[in-house]
C-alpha cells in the first residue's frame, strides 16, 4: 500500500480533478462499453486491427446504428479505449485490446455486469442493516447462496465462470503442497458440492475425505460421491458451522477451508476457527485457501480484490468481505494458530495459509 | 481528440493492462463513492484534513460500523480516493479532496448516482430499440420529459439540479450577446417552461418574446406570465415542432433555441432548423445554446459531455445526443444557415452559436 499512497501523493491538482471527474461519471463508461460489447463494435474493432474501421465500416460489420457507433466511439475515445486516427479511422488503444481480449479482465467485467451491476445500488443499505440488500434484484432469499441455480441465464452463467477461475484453478496447484509426507485424509470444513473432495479423489486412490457442511450440501456430496463410486472414500458430517456444536474429531492430519472463511464474520470466522483448533489433533495441519488483498502479484489485482469485496456486502450475505491479510492472520492467530507458510499465486489470486496449533 | 490521440497510443503495456482492470471493476469503486458519501465517510475524512482519523476515530465521527470503514477504506486507497499513512491515519487525496469539494463533479455525480446509474443498465436496448429502454425504472413514459415531476424525491432533485446548472448559469452569460443592436423582440423555439421568456423580460423591460412549444407547455407559459404580469409581453404559439405544420413568420430579428436541439435526432434537428429558416426574416439571427463535445475547455470536460450524452439514450428519449461540434455545424448548414460567430464558456459548459441565413 506504501508505494500507491507515495504516487496518489503527488497527483498533481489537475491531474487529480480530472480524475475525480472521472470517478463521477465511470457507470456511463461501464454501461458504453457494456453496449459496444454486446452490439458487437468491441469485436469488429478488435478484429480490424491497428488498420481500424471508418465509422461507416464498423456499422456494416457490426449490428450497430450509425447513433450507437457515433456515440459510443465518443465515450470509448475520449476515455482511451479506442482511438480515431487522422483518416478518421476508429482502432482499439492497449487498454481497448486488454479489455476484449484478457481472460481475468473479461471474467471480471461479465462477473461486474451481469451478477453486480444492478444491486451495487443497494451497497448504503447493505451496510446499513447487514444484509445483502442489492439480492432483491434476482429474488427474496436472505443471502445469494439458496439462490444461485436460480439467477437468470446470463447472470448464472457469469457467476459460475467466476467461481470456476477463482477456485478450481487453484486446486491443482494446491494438491502436491496438501498431500506431502504421507498424508492420506483431509477434512474439508465448507466442502460444498464436493469439488475438492472429488479432486482430492482423483489426485491419488488412498487419500479418504471427511466433508463437514449444512445437511443439503451433505446430501448433494453423499449423491455425487455415491454416482461416482467414491461413497467409502468420502464421508459428510452435516451441521452449522455457525452453531454451538463441536467439530467432529475426524483423525485427518489435514484440515482444510477453501474460499469458505470469505463468506463469514470477523468473529465468526474466529469461532469457526476456534471449533477446527478444538477438533483437530495436535500434529494436524490447516490449510487456509482464500484470495487475500496484499497478497497480489501487481497492485491492480488487490484493488480489484477490494473492489469485488463489496459483492459480499451488496449481494452475497451482507457481512464478508475478501479480507486483507494482515487481518487473516489475527484472526488465525486469535484462534490459537500460528502460520508456518505462505504460498501465493495459486490459480488466478489465491493464496495458501499453512496452519499449525500454536505450541502451548 | 488529437492531443488524446498521441497520449493513449503511449500507453505501455502494462499500464493498459491495468486501466483495462480497472475499467472492468468500475461500478464498485462508484458504489464504494456512494456509500461513503452517504454513510457520512466522505465529510469526515474531509473535515479531519490532512492530519486524516484512524479507522476508530472515522467509526466514531460518521455512522459507519467497523466492517463499512473496513472494506470502503480499501477501496478507496487502492482507487487513490484516500490514503493511510504508516501510522494508519486515513486521510482523502488530492482525488477525493475534489470529488467532495468540486460543484461540477459533485452535480455530475448526484446526476449520474439518483438519475442514471440504474437505468444505464438498460442502455444497450435502447440502441436496440431506439426508445430509453432504461426509463422503466422511473415509470411507463415514452420519454423522461411527461416524467420529470413525478420522478421520486433524490432523483428529481438532482435531476433539478444538474438541468438548473447546465442551463441557468448560461443565461447571464448569453443575454448581453443576444440583446445587441436595438434588438427587442426573439422566438423562443422549445420555450418549455418559459425560464428564458422570463430571463428575457426581466433584462430589459422593452423586450417582447414569442414562444413556440407544445400546447402543454405553452399553457404553462401563458399560466405563469399572467402570474408574474407579463402576459403583454410573452406570446406562445402552440405546435408540435417535428409536425409538418410551418412555424409562425414572428417577424423578430431574434430566434433562440437553448438545449433543445439535443432532444432530437440528426434528421429530426435538421428538419426544425429548415422550419426556422423558413419562418425568419433574412436578416434575423438564430442563436442556438448548446453544451457541445469539443468545445469545452478541458478534455476531462468534453470526455463528461460524451459519456453523460448516454442519459439521453437509456434515459430520455433513446434518439438523441450531446452532439459534437463538427457534427452540429453539418446540421446547421445543411438547413441553409451559416455560423457566423461562436461563444464557448457560458455557464458549465455552453456554447453560443450565432448563426446567419447563407446568402442566396
Amino acid at each position: 500500500m506504501k508505494e500507491s499512497i507515495k504516487k496518489t501523493r503527488r497527483t498533481p491538482a489537475l491531474e487529480a480533478l480530472n480524475e475525480a471527474h472521472r470517478l463521477a461519471v465511470s457507470p456511463f463508461v461501464f454501461q458504453a462499453l457494456c453496449a459496444m460489447t454486446d452490439l458487437g463494435m468491441m469485436r469488429a474493432l478488435d478484429e480490424a486491427g491497428s488498420e481500424g474501421l471508418t465509422l461507416e465500416a464498423l456499422c456494416e460489420k457490426s449490428p450497430c446504428s450509425d447513433y450507437a457507433a457515433r456515440s459510443l466511439l465518443e465515450v470509448a475515445v475520449r476515455f482511451g479505449v479506442a482511438q480515431r486516427s487522422d483518416e478518421g479511422r476508429f482502432s482499439l488503444t492497449n487498454t481497448g485490446i486488454f479489455f476484449v481480449n484478457d481472460l481475468h479482465v473479461g471474467i471480471n467485467f461479465r462477473f461486474t455486469r451481469d451478477v453486480c451491476y444492478e444491486g451495487l445500488g443497494g451497497l448504503t443499505d447493505s451496510f446499513r442493516e447487514s444484509r445483502p440488500a442489492g439480492l432483491k434484484v434476482f429474488g427474496d432469499w436472505p443471502t445469494i447462496y439458496p439462490g444461485i441455480q436460480k439467477l437468470p441465464g446470463r447472470a448464472k452463467e457469469s457467476w459460475f465462470e467466476f467461481d470456476h477461475h477463482y477456485s478450481d484453478e487453484a486446486y491443482p496447484k494446491a494438491l502436491p503442497l496438501v498431500f506431502t509426507d504421507g498424508i492420506d485424509s483431509i477434512t474439508d470444513v465448507g466442502g460444498n458440492t464436493g469439488k475438492w473432495a472429488r479432486s482430492c479423489c482423483a489426485w491419488r486412490s488412498d487419500i479418504r475425505v471427511a466433508v463437514i457442511d449444512l445437511p443439503e450440501q451433505c446430501e448433494t456430496v453423499d449423491r455425487v460421491m455415491a454416482e461416482e463410486g467414491l461413497a467409502s472414500r468420502v464421508t459428510t458430517h452435516p451441521m452449522n458451522v455457525l452453531s454451538d456444536q463441536p467439530f467432529p474429531k475426524t483423525g485427518t492430519k489435514a484440515w482444510w477451508m477453501s474460499q469458505f472463511l470469505d463468506c463469514f464474520s470477523p468473529s465468526q470466522i474466529v469461532s469457526i476457527l476456534k471449533k477446527a483448533h478444538a477438533a483437530m489433533e495436535d500434529d494436524a495441519v490447516l490449510y487456509i485457501l482464500e484470495p487475500l488483498i496484499g497478497r497480489q502479484p501487481f497492485p491492480v489485482a488487490d484493488a480489484c480484490l477490494a473492489a469485488m469485496s463489496l459483492y459480499f456486502t451488496a449481494l452475497a450475505n451482507g457481512t464478508s468481505r475478501f479480507y486483507p491479510y494482515d487481518e487473516f492472520e489475527v484472526f488465525v492467530e486469535a484462534a490459537g494458530f500460528e502460520i508456518e507458510r505462505v504460498h501465493d499465486g495459486l490459480g488466478m489470486e489465491h493464496t495458501l495459509l499453512v496452519c499449525r496449533k500454536k505450541k502451548a
